[in-house]
């Protein structure tokens, strides 16, 4: 029998999701953590990078957290606590700093990306810009992950790289003092397929760069107010329409039951449905979808709520396992 | 009335110094230790970059700590305690790194120095064999001074661009949070004048790359047995010499009280003194400046001394200002 595996996911915490993030991301990630042993941490520390602002920073970090367990995840079975809460994690990307190779972060793909756009942009110094923060991120990555000896990183495709990063950065280590401590080789695990991207209310690909998103716990008026918003032609009440060149139909089709989608289609297709009561269908099938989660969302996010003491419950079970590889990490190379 | 400042020195630990540092290093340092408000810490992380062996690393951060106190630190007035104590220099590196321009560490010497080697080689990658841990050491060293909000920082020529960079990082990270934080800007503080150079047995200026030194708690019979190898000419006992340009007589000088130091200068002058009974004197000088430095040496690098308890309790007043200063900046920057 094979030992139950970790699998360990970082999530940014860059503000309120959308319900795209929520179809894309949320949902299946917390289906997934519903079955294997999970653990979730808030990158806080990443955030700092770009976010100089303590006050937003703040705000990001519990509306993330609330909006996770809002959600769903369930904090007795899956442990979720904040990066900065670990602080094994920046002793244990100090060691890994010494047998990490320059060379690996010179070719890193977020930082060619900043020196290309400095590039482009007709710059001399393509470093302009660049934060130690942002160099050094694959080793905090790696530290992350290595610290809690996970076996399974669930990620997106834009993030294999940071997997093989952490893999050779615990080669590195591995070949250098595994005749004492070795670091498990974390696996990457990829979504299957394509993810399903919902439209934004002008019809692009939902994301908060567009400004075009739908936020997941947007109150009952706002949110009728924004679904009311999204473009629709003059087509008449009487006339056939196609349901799939429709944006409120398209995001009707990802919250309601597949009978009433089908039911909504019909009328569509046949006539007599016009957009407003396509729009307030959507409005209703959202609001019943987020307002239970809505509701928990504001309790938590309140202060003096449950958060703080769900977290620091969750650090405290992750310190277990950090402290424990710290400890052996630290005889390894000879500093205990 | 100006309040008191503090004072910190970091010490390398590359194993047990040679009676040049002693002159040269330690105990200049020791008599300012005992004037001012000091912490010496012993920079374990930062020889992970070098020393890959766990059984040296080991020996080597021992051996120094108890050099340290066996030269005189006294451990109830100066603070004394190993850098890996210390969790929060770790976080600090990592909000550091969020504030500080890659092109900074670009221009640092040590680094600079290491591409130099690979150009000279002819090496078309300058990054080869260059480690994270080394490009990362000018903010780990900031780290270092800023989280005890160190005044002065007492260290060599060649550290002064580290010191710079630490001002540079603590102004970078001022202008953004300084309203809720502001690190005290640190001075470096430099040796006035030449530092004494003590030739080695070979004539040469006393280095361990030389292998020309004599190792400060060498066992008496080792001492001498290394005095007695100082290479002399073959002139008679009776004939007049020249003190000024002998080996023996130079080390003597700087160990021997001046009254004995003024009467062996005569002898040699005079003629009558010969070599052998000049490293005789010299000898017995060494050995009774270091012999119950040596017995306090021995007693302290033992498995089960007061080594570990001393260096404990240092840690632990030194952690009173490192965990304050966290804290403040973990609030400045939005993380708490």
């Amino acid at each position: 029998m094979a030992a139950t595996k970790t699998y360990l996911t970082g999530v940014q915490t860059s503000g309120m999701p959308h319900i795209g993030n929520y179809i894309g991301a949320i949902k299946p990630a917390l289906a997934a953590a519903s079955e294997n042993d999970t653990m979730y941490f808030l990158a806080d520390f990443h955030s700092l990078n770009s976010v100089k602002d303590p006050g937003r920073l703040r705000g990001d970090i519990r509306s993330v957290a609330a909006t996770w367990l809002a959600c769903g995840l369930d904090p007795d079975r899956t442990i979720i606590y904040r990066q900065s809460s670990i602080p094994e994690v920046f002793e244990l990307t100090a060691i890994l700093a010494s047998v990490t190779a320059k060379g690996l972060m010179n070719r890193a793909h977020a930082y060619k990306a900043a020196r290309d756009r400095n590039e482009a942009a007709g710059g001399t110094d393509l470093d302009a810009g660049v934060n130690m923060g942002l160099f050094n991120y694959p080793i905090l990555m790696a530290a992350d992950i290595l610290v809690m000896e996970a076996d399974v990183v669930p990620v997106g495709r834009d993030q294999v790289q940071h997997i093989e990063y952490t893999g050779d950065i615990a080669r590195a280590f591995n070949h250098l003092y595994g005749g004492s401590y070795a670091f498990p080789i974390p696996q990457g695990s990829y979504p299957e397929g394509e993810a399903s991207i919902l439209p934004g209310i002008d019809g692009r690909k939902m994301s908060k760069s567009y400004d075009n998103h739908i936020p997941i716990f947007l109150p009952e008026n706002k949110l009728k107010k924004l679904v009311r918003r999204i473009p629709t032609d003059s087509t008449p009440v009487e006339a056939p329409k196609d349901p799939d060149s429709s944006v409120p139909f398209q995001l009707l089709a990802q919250f309601a039951p597949a009978e009433r989608t089908a039911q909504v289609r019909k009328r569509l297709e046949e006539g007599g449905m016009g957009w407003g009561e396509l729009k307030n269908d959507l409005f209703e099938v959202l609001n019943d979808t987020f307002a239970p989660m809505r509701e928990r969302y504001e309790e938590l996010v309140a202060p003096g709520s449950d958060l703080d003491s769900i977290l620091a419950a969750g650090a405290e079970r992750a310190r277990e396992r950090s402290r424990a590889t710290l400890a052996k990490v630290r005889t390894a190379v000879g500093i205990d």
